[in-house]
């Protein structure tokens, strides 16, 4: 088995580490990930300059770009063939919910399934630098293991998102929807020493839809989230109505 | 009706200033938008730094971040009241099918809808910088008298692509789904004057999935595309398949 790691936090982060400490045994293993973070990267590649992809050790680079440009520089032109599994992660902070949209994790995951790979990302539910990520490397490394692969559809990655606990604390796993969270209070106007405005993006999470089949509760109760998140994402149910109105320019 | 536009081609392009000047009798309109060019920014947002939002005339705002960014700060900063509908273009060249997981385009009309205001992205199919944007002003400011902005659910906006001829040779417009694009031959390997490689980002487009219903085949044919498209990225149709795993960690 070959396996592609790549985050968003950057090449150097923990989480990508400790990831790697835990799936090297599953088989040969690369890593393909950002030189510094670039979290809210959003799904943005670099189109206007050239990227750079610095081996720092065997089967592992880092590149001076976003984690989408990492899977593409990794498929195209890194390494020797196509992995069987692209893990992305694990990221210090939870992708759930509506998250996704913003996220660099999950985008590098889309990457994946759009080269025809099955992809996971993975997050741990947790903003603190210290926090231990034994134990979210250990559930990724099992589902490596018992996850269908050949059976995930084409297009469909799994995002996996596992509360920051120790193992043993974990109540299990729970196959979830997206839930849908809003930041509420989302600028911040502040004044320069000259007393001109600038603004920070800031803002608490509310949770909109938090239903019980969401990823937000699934976490909130102590078990790992997985969701199927695909990429197509024309709103079917509302095709025929539009065309009811027979719009004419 | 107040109006909001924006774009990621930057405040002082082409498309949005044309699009300014067929919209402008609609209501009161605001522009905000990025002070440059960020194409392929993707759902980005600017978490590390602080924006500014320059005011070049009334009502107008360039701002020193993403197309995401700048629909944050008009609905929580810069306007008095939210606006009735937002118009995210228009950009020169197509976003279609695939492409909108890239697009900055698209991503200033999501978070509209995630704000629960009714939103546009319109994309001009041509990618030569001298494109006539008109015929695609106005069929967006027909659009905005003629779509039931009430009927358009929530969370869902309206991803439309004018074909670059005149209005008269237009031959409609056709509500489609997105269709499926890969790039090819994605990365280009070369070496610097010290014989280090270096990558492009390239690839020509290849249309995987472009049946008759689909906004590729629309836009081929000279029909304007309109594409519903939401945001809910969870796989419905394989959640059941994979709750039947029983997966344990």
């Amino acid at each position: 088995m070959r396996i592609l790691l790549t985050n968003d936090d950057g090449i150097n982060a923990k989480g990508i580490n400790v990831l790697y400490q835990h799936i090297k045994e599953l088989g040969e293993t690369y890593i393909v990930a950002p030189e510094r973070e670039r979290s809210a990267s959003g799904h943005g590649i670099t189109v206007h300059k050239p990227l750079r992809a610095d081996e720092r050790e065997k089967r592992q680079y880092a590149v001076s770009g976003t984690p989408a440009d990492c899977v593409k520089l990794a498929l195209e032109a890194l390494m020797p063939a196509p992995p069987d599994l692209i893990i992305s992660g694990i990221n210090l902070g939870p992708n759930l919910g509506t998250d996704v949209l913003y996220s660099g994790t999950v985008s590098a995951a889309v990457e994946g399934i759009m080269a025809g790979i099955p992809s996971f990302a993975v997050s741990l539910v947790s903003h603190d630098g210290d926090s231990d990520f034994n134990s979210a490397a250990e559930v990724t490394a099992k589902l490596c293991r018992r996850v269908h692969l050949n059976e995930v559809p084409p297009e469909t990655l799994l995002n996996i998102n596992v509360p920051a606990v120790q193992y043993q604390q974990l109540k299990g796993i729970k196959i979830t929807t997206l839930g849908l969270r809003r930041y509420v209070d989302a600028v911040q106007e502040r004044k320069d020493p000259r007393g001109k405005s600038y603004y920070w993006l800031a803002g608490r999470v509310e949770d909109i839809s938090a239903g019980d089949d969401t990823d937000i509760a699934a976490v909130n109760e102590q078990f790992v989230s997985l969701t199927p998140v695909h990429f197509d994402l024309t709103n079917y149910r509302i095709l025929e109505q539009i065309r009811s109105w027979q719009l004419e320019i």
